[in-house]
This record gives structure tokens, C-alpha cells and sequence, in this order.
């Protein structure tokens, strides 16, 4: 592999700096989750945006959250179709491995997968449509959030209302996985929706009873 | 979606505690990266393993790293074949979208998913052969590491020698994307391999002139 | 004292996040508190186990529980023999200096103390025979409950039973201490035993008519 | 026993409010901690005072910390005689049998064990050396404070000089256990000194290299 540059040195920097300070305050318990393996508690499907930081919002260390990202936070529905599918080996990992007690799925305002959805279903961004587009290909998951969401009455209102659908769409394809139905009927696990305003900071949870989301 | 539960009340102390605090002390920040968008210099591509924690290590804060985690940080081949792939979905995204300066891609030992392809290589996990197994048909994009490592002394040589390998298949994976290529070949973007030894924090880049990884 | 570390970032962070809520929100409390001195309601003696959580489990706030915590949540016989006695010197100030109204025993499932307690009775344990094993020489305060537990159809069964007993052998060591004896007498104070099912979260207490413990 | 009581309805009321809503919300969580047995990743060694709240404070939950509470929060030195050190017999456990990787001592302001210490040493609390108080012959371990803090300018600065001291005292103790020189030599196990103002709510940590408590 030819074409791998050394890190940028304010990195290296940086992590020699965590080394000594927060690694080395804490060798003996990485030491052991590393003999003994981790057990993480919780199960987080995220963002990759840059602004979105959930161990940080939940102050978790080391061991605490198994965390998956992706584009908008989105979960497929099940297709065991030999394809490869990375949010599914992590959902089966996380559910059937480690048997994780919660997973929580979390979208944000202004999400750049969501706003591309919306343009996309909107006809503003035919570029997506096309099949070399992985981003439109991906977000196809959420197409049924468009329609759902037609009666908002603005676009910014039509974006978070579709944010916090996606957050739902994936809960739903969540139960499409047999071992995750199983483990929720169970009550061997639980699952939890949320959505967080990355200007203000507010965090929303989604309460099936009031059918909403509620500022937690 | 009536199966969705309310958060668990000791996160929701601890966001409440962020709230008041870290989000308190940068507000004006969180609210001009919302506003303004997003604009990180570095993408990571890292495991979803909960003893990998690639922003405490590199002290990032919000907006510096768009971040995607999936079982063992891998990058499968370009296919643009219509199907959902979140990771490329991802890197799509990135590198077009965002325009990252620095692609990350970290590795790291007792890797579960890594494991998981030795085991199912060695014939010792035939269930990781099912057509069903998300897990399995992930890590099919390692296969060729296993051959390539035939040489290792014991099973946790091989192993971390698997683990290594994987971050350069996974570069050698990015190449195949052409705006990743045309990014590298412009020197618009540089690709780091990295791979991080969980109990004693240690981490190696590689470094392609000597051919191997070196501690940073 | 050269040995002592920072405080790990991850606690510090969740420190400053109480400070600013839970703490901010109750100062004038616990200023009060501080001045003019605790004045608990009620004593518990319970388990160092990670599990057992007293104060969640009864809403317990800042100056509610005074709270004594040691393996098993045992009391020993009253021995004014002129040494360190911990649990001793913690019921002596709660009953005579703090006069606590009442003061709860609390034993739980799974308990790893009781355990070691069965399996040294049992000779499976011949460690905790030894002079030096605080944990064996700490137990044997219980030695009791193993002949007492006898009839038991298994292990798991024994176990609980011998759980539930710890909790009369401390009640029954209680009222060795003069004071409580009168206190308990004068009706100034009331003991009361409990059991924890600590996965299931059932709490069950002792009823004195019936003879056993029952789910409240 | 016919001494046992039912428990007061408020606490009843409280523990069903805690089933319905906390426990309900983390069975999963609970009925794996149970079955896999707990990890705690600290041990805390606090005070009984119902004004310090350390679990609540650092935000832990239910699996994070195995805590030892006394008065004071003292370890007295290591003393294999075959007596029931239930401190000792805690500690034990701790380091020997779950291996825990940080272990801290919390003193706190306003301590009314320090301060019968200080005041039998005084010569104003002469009943506190009858060889029947458990208090006094508790707070024996830390008669070397008062000694150590004679050159305070106030008694209220002795006090909380001599809170302070007694964590260290403690630590110094701790040293003296074989296997916790041992873990903390090979580095599997660091401790922390800790001395939390219960009015202002400042937790301050014992800093090796200035000699002094520093605010966190």
C-alpha cells in the first residue's frame, strides 16, 4: 500500500498527550477489557457528522458504548440476501454477541443524508438518483419519510419532521431482525429513539406513548 | 412505534450534566457548525468495538472528525451496483460532499470481527458461512488477509498480523473509489493507516516506505 | 503519599455536570445540611455489591440515609473488645448520637460474600480457612446460617436461604448492642430485614408474624 | 427474629415508583449483571454520612462502583489476627477477587467522626476512651492527624486539616495490604485521594507532586 501518508503531526501530538495523561490513568482497566473482552451496557446507531459526539454527550468511557455510524443514523430492513451489510453485521454483533440491554438509534437537526433525501425525492437533486450514487442508493432506505411528511408546512419543518421519521423507520427496521424482535419480546433488550438538536443541544426522546418527541 | 422506551435515567443525568457544562461553554460554536455546516478536515473509518474511542484519543472535539465505525473499520471494494452501502455511502459522502483532507482508517487487537474471519477461514465457525450471517458475508471482504498472513507462528500472531492486513485492504479498497483516487492523486487527500493496541494504548501508522507499521 | 493518581477525566466531567445541576439545584439544601448538621431519618446497612444501589431504590436524597456498606451487609455480635470495630462504631453513632428511627438490613441475591460463606462451610474454599483471609475470617460471623440451611433441595436454593438467614443473624446481633436493644424497646427505633432479588428487582421484607420474608 | 418491622409505607411507595420506572426501564441490564456476575471497574471507599452521595455525584449506575462505606471513611492498617475486619474483608474482595482498577477514598467536610476524634484527642470527649466506645476505638486509626495538624491556626482549619490527613492515613493503610502494594506497583490499580466540601458541593483530589489538595 503505496500511497499511505504518516499522521499529520498536531495528531500524533495530540494522541502522545492522551497517552500520557487519560491512557495512562486508566491502563489497568483497559488492560483488562482487553483479556477479559468487553461487555458494553448500550448499543448506539449514530451519525457520522462531525457535530454529533454521543459519548461526549453521555460522558462514557472506555467499555461503556458499542457504537455504530453511518450516514443519518439509518437502519435497513433485514435482507439476508449474502450482500454486504455493515449496519446488519453490527446490529448482529451487538445483539446476538455482546447482547447489548439497550440500543439507542439517534438522528440531528440539519443532517446532510436527510437534507439529500428530501432533494432527492423533491426532484432537485436528480444526481442521486443515478446508480453509482451510494449516498442516494443509501438514503433510498428513507423514501417513505418524503411522503410521510408532505403536510409540513415549510422545508425546514418537512427536514426535521423527516429526521425524527428516520429515527422511527429505523426502530421499525430494527424489528424486522428476527434476534432483535426476539430480544425486545424478551425484554432482553430495549429500544430507545432519539433526536438532537445540534444548535442548541436539546435531546429529544421519542415517547410511544404520546406517540412524539419529548425533550428529555 | 410503540416499542420504544424511555431512556434509561442515569443518561439522561449525565447529558443533563453536558448540557449545563461542555454544550453550556460552547454554545456559540455548536450553534455557528449548525448554521454554517459542518467542515471537518479528517474522515475516520473505525471499529464499533466500545474499547475504541478515536476522538478521546485524538482530543477532537465537535466538528473536527466525521466519523463512520462498522465492524473492524472495513472498506468493502467500489460496487456501485444499487444496493444500500452505508460504508461507501459514507465515503461518498466524505470525500465529495465534505472534501476531508485526511482519511483515517484505524485498526485495532483483539478485534471481535477479525476473530470472528480467522475462525470462519479455519473452519472452526461454520455457522459465519450462512448465507443469513450479516457478520459473516462482512467479513467475506477479509478473506484474502487470511491467506496472506499463512506464515504468522501462533493464532494471536496471525491474528493481529489479520488485523494489520485489514487496514490495508481497506486502503487498497479506498483506491478503488475514483474520487478517492483522483482526492489522493491530486494530493487533495491523504490516507493514514493506523492500527491501536487496546491494553497498552499503543499506536502504529503505517508507513509505506519501510513497508510496515511503526509506532507514532 | 506518593501513590495517588488523578481523578480518571471521565468522572471529573461527570462530577462537573452534577456540580452544575443536581448540585446547583439543591445548594441552599445543602448548606443547611452542612451548618446545621445531618439529621437522617433512617440507617442502612448494606452490600458493597455494584448491584444493590439503596438510595435509587428508595428515592433516597441527600441527607435521607445514613448508610453503612460492608460485604453481605453483615452485623457482627457486640463485642466491646477494645478494637477496630467498623459496622460496630457505624450503629453506635447512628443509634446514639444521630438516633435514627429506623434501620433496615438489607441482603440480596447472588451475593458473592455468601457464596464464599457456603462454599468455606462446605470445605470448597480452603483459603478462606486461612488466618490471613479477611474475607473468610469475615464470614465466619455467618458460619451459623450454613447448619441452619441445611435441608435446602440445592444449592441455589441453600444459597438464598442462607441469604435471607444472614439478614436474621444481623438483625439478631443487633439487639446484642445495649442501646439498640433499648431503643428498639422504647419503640424509638424499629429494625427491619430485607432481601433483594437483584435481577428481578423484587424486594422482600422480613414479616415477624408470618415467619418469612414476603414481597412488598 | 420478632423484632423485624414492615417497612414504612413511604419507602414502599418509593421502592414501587423505582420498579415501575427505573428498574422496568434496565431489566435487561440488571438480569445480565445477575447472571454474568458484576465488573465494577472502581471501588469507593466513603464516609456513612447521609450527605455525601458519591454514586449520585459521579453519575454511576447500577454495575460501576463496588462501595465500602464507614465512618470516616478510614482503612485501618493491615492486620491478619483472625478478627472480623469488615473494612479489610472489603478491600480484599475488591483488588484479590474482582480486580477493581481504581480505588478511591472520599472524605468529606463537617465529618462528625473526624471531629469526635479530634475532641477525644482534645481531652474533651473523655467518654469516647472507654474501651466499650466503638466510635473511640474506631477512631483510633486516626489519632496520628491530630498530632500531624497541631500547627492549624483555628479548630474549624484543624478539622478540616485533620479530614484530609485521614485520607491520606487511609491511603498510606491501603499501602500496607500486600496485594494492594502489589497491583498498584505492576500498575493494575491506582488510587485516589478524594475531599468533598458537602456545602459548596467542590470535590478536591490529593495531588502526588504538589503535596496538596487541588480542586477538580
Amino acid at each position: 500500500m503505496k500511497d499511505a501518508r504518516p499522521l499529520p503531526q498536531y495528531l500524533v501530538q495530540r494522541y502522545q498527550g492522551w497517552k500520557a495523561t487519560a491512557h495512562a490513568e486508566n491502563k489497568a482497566w483497559f488492560r483488562r477489557l482487553a483479556e477479559e473482552g468487553q461487555r458494553p451496557r448500550t448499543m448506539v446507531i449514530s451519525c457520522c457528522d462531525s457535530r454529533v459526539h454521543v459519548s461526549a454527550m453521555f460522558r462514557a468511557d472506555g467499555g461503556e458504548f458499542f457504537i455504530h455510524r453511518n450516514i443519518a443514523a439509518l437502519v435497513p430492513p433485514y435482507a439476508p440476501d449474502g450482500g454486504n451489510h455493515g449496519t446488519s453485521a453490527a446490529i448482529e454483533y451487538a445483539v446476538t454477541v455482546l447482547k447489548v440491554a439497550n440500543l439507542l438509534v439517534v438522528g440531528h437537526s440539519r443532517c446532510g443524508g436527510i437534507k439529500g433525501c428530501h432533494d432527492m425525492c423533491a426532484g432537485l437533486a436528480p444526481e442521486l438518483e443515478e446508480k453509482t450514487s451510494f449516498i442516494g442508493r443509501w438514503m433510498d432506505i428513507l423514501r417513505p419519510s418524503y411522503d410521510r411528511t408532505e403536510g409540513a408546512a415549510t422545508e425546514a419543518d418537512r427536514l426535521e419532521a423527516m429526521e425524527k421519521d428516520a429515527v422511527l423507520v429505523s426502530l421499525e427496521n430494527l424489528m424486522t431482525f428476527p434476534y432483535v424482535r426476539a430480544a425486545v419480546e424478551a425484554e432482553e433488550l430495549a429500544l430507545h429513539g432519539l433526536w438532537k438538536d445540534i444548535a442548541e443541544g436539546v435531546v429529544e426522546c421519542y415517547d410511544s406513548e404520546a406517540g412524539r418527541f419529548v425533550a428529555i
